[in-house]
């Protein structure tokens, strides 16, 4: 008989991307329905998938983000008594309905509120969703440490620094060293990056991932959104966070500390081993995924990024020296940039353009002590790279 | 005004060798008289450097293992006040007399008694020699265990297993990887090896070592030391200790766990860095080293030591799943190999033959439950060593 006591209560904030379906492999890896109960999962448009997902993890809430697809939703879970809800408010009572561990992985700065509500109450949290640090940086960080829950990072960049950090030495931490594959444009000039299109830029040479994020890995904005990111998990200074290329994507990220160690996390490019480690933290558990062989990796290589053809680094970096809702401002930006540009209206180039007037026009814009200010620099922002794309279509 | 009783208390077994020159360079770097004091230092020959060392230091003891070098000693550190003693006896004395924090660099299985007399007494121990865990490692440890000082190992590749470890997930680990240089003969036939000099292979391609490291390095026989060391060190079974050759030397070493994660610690070849580690551990301190330009290192490369052309980890393999004396045979006997190879008395290629010859014949020998039958097999191993490299010269 199982101990309902000792199970697990779990949340997935985004179950049907590629987080949420690694998650749920993970949870049965570990034991599944045996070892962990499960609150609520939520997702976007693939409501078979979600329906699906409810139904074999016994999810007591299946939350579709859009409307629309609620009677969709609703007739996929008839007589399952899995309770059904959909839009922005039904996702943000996702995050709040108890639970011990949260994945944080809607993507977008729709995961914002959902995540802080589950920061809020205390929850563990595993953050794949960058823009909770990326938009909100200070707020968000806040809100965990007054929820009293712990933070733990999915991305795989971050949880190699997490694990390499070591506890009481933060005084030691000289730099962070984010690798990065360079994605599949590494060797590519900006001749050439000028008229790709967002099939030819999704090709990620590594992972598989979500769209959002293999084109970000392409234009590196996925580089500087996590550069940001990691200031704030591990409140670092600006000038402490390097970004080296590392084609393989082996070693995942560094740390380096003031005796001249750099202490690292290596691994196969499998989303598991950080969504594992977050899950049972800080118990590391047995998961059936690759193991790294050395020999067959043969090599490992590494380059400095070079900002002129990905501005991106160079964007994080002005916006991590600027503070406020600069860091808000550019993700939005990229957001909306990369809308456009997998709609075919914009040049794969264009986006950092773009961004980067945004961030100009909106200097003026201080720091955001409260939610509402992030979301009004956010939505401006989103406004006026809008209207640049449309104003560069008209010209076109 | 100093306040004395803040000052760490160190003693440096071995201080005029390459190891025990960086722990007084490491010293000073840290603060030097204003921070330590020093309880004793030791060395063998080099009575010039060892007096001025003491001098410098303010040693309150200066030991010369040699007997003969007393005179030497005792005039070169006439009115200085500071006590000079020599001999196996007073090397032991050194390694009783009270102290925090004992560096023991002594080469071979002349360290052993002197760093038992440390353990014993429940100093930390910064563990430079090898031999007291492949000759007596059950023993060792467990003299550390009950005198309740700490071990940490300042061997480049073990140091950085001991900072990939982390606290309470030993159940977790399932792998340890010793990077390895390959040495300069990395690439050679064994038709190469065979007739190379002693000058000739103890060129290190990355490390500026002393001559019995350096050697063992070209044969692996030191990879082999550490392989033995690493069971004892880290508690694990040998079938989890896996050897790569890494010949950039930059991660000095990995630990895998159950997760897919590989930790590991990597850094420039120079040993200060492991030493600071040991001498402050858990802290980290600031030292002035170089630090790792992942840019400017470009790559790192991976491939499988071969043994054939490299028998000792072989040997070092059987050592361990045999049991007993066995690695306390194979460190003795290949000690006297290593003099026989640079008197030029044999070839490159028959250290790895005596050494073999040498544990088949005493593979009946068990396990030793005292120090005294420690030394009986190595000496016994020595003796066999001796008679097989005789009977060779007399055969040629």
């Amino acid at each position: 008989m199982a101990d309902l006591g000792n199970k697990r209560r779990i949340t997935i904030l985004g179950s049907t991307g590629s987080i949420g379906v690694n998650t749920l492999d993970v949870v049965n890896q570990l034991g599944g329905r045996d070892a962990f109960e499960v609150a609520a999962i939520t997702g976007n448009s693939n409501i078979a998938l979600l329906a699906e997902q409810a139904k074999a993890c016994g999810a007591e809430l299946a939350v579709t983000a859009d409307e629309k697809h609620y009677p969709a939703l609703k007739d996929a879970l008839v007589g399952t008594g899995i309770e059904v809800a959909a839009g922005a408010a039904a996702l943000i009572e996702a995050g709040a309905r108890p639970s011990d561990w949260v994945m944080a992985a809607i993507v977008g700065t729709a995961g914002l509120a959902p995540t802080l509500a589950a920061a809020s109450r205390g929850a563990d949290i595993g953050l794949a969703n960058k823009e909770c640090l990326v938009s909100a940086g200070e707020l968000f960080v806040k809100a965990v440490a007054e929820g009293g829950g712990r933070l733990i990072p999915v991305d795989s960049e971050h949880s190699a620094i997490f694990q390499s950090l070591e506890d009481d030495q933060h005084h030691a931490v000289e730099r962070i060293v984010l690798t990065a594959s360079g994605g599949p444009f590494r060797t590519w000039t900006r001749e050439q990056m000028a008229g790709v299109t967002a099939d030819i830029a999704r090709a990620h040479p590594n992972w598989s991932m979500g769209l959002k994020i293999s084109i970000g890995s392409a234009s590196m904005f996925n580089k500087a959104l996590e550069m940001v990111e990691a200031k704030h998990l591990f409140n670092v200074r600006p000038e402490q966070i390097e970004v080296i290329v590392h084609p393989q994507s082996v070693i995942h990220s560094m740390v380096g500390y003031s005796d001249g160690s750099v202490l690292a996390q290596l691994g196969c490019p499998d989303m598991r081993t950080a969504i594992g480690y977050a899950l049972t933290y800080p118990d590391r558990p047995t998961l059936n995924v690759e193991r790294l062989d050395f020999a067959k990796l043969a090599r490992l290589d590494f380059e400095a990024p070079d900002e002129v053809r990905f501005p991106a680094l160079r964007l994080a970096r002005m916006a991590l020296e600027r503070g406020g809702v600069q860091a808000a401002v550019m993700n939005a930006a990229e957001e909306i940039s990369f809308h456009a540009f997998c709609a075919g209206r914009i040049g794969f180039l264009d986006m950092a353009d773009i961004v980067e007037r945004v961030m100009e026009e909106m200097t003026s814009h201080g720091s955001a002590t409260t939610m509402d200010q992030v979301f009004a620099a956010d939505a401006e922002a989103r406004r006026r790279a809008g209207d640049l794309i449309a104003r560069n279509e008209l010209a076109a």
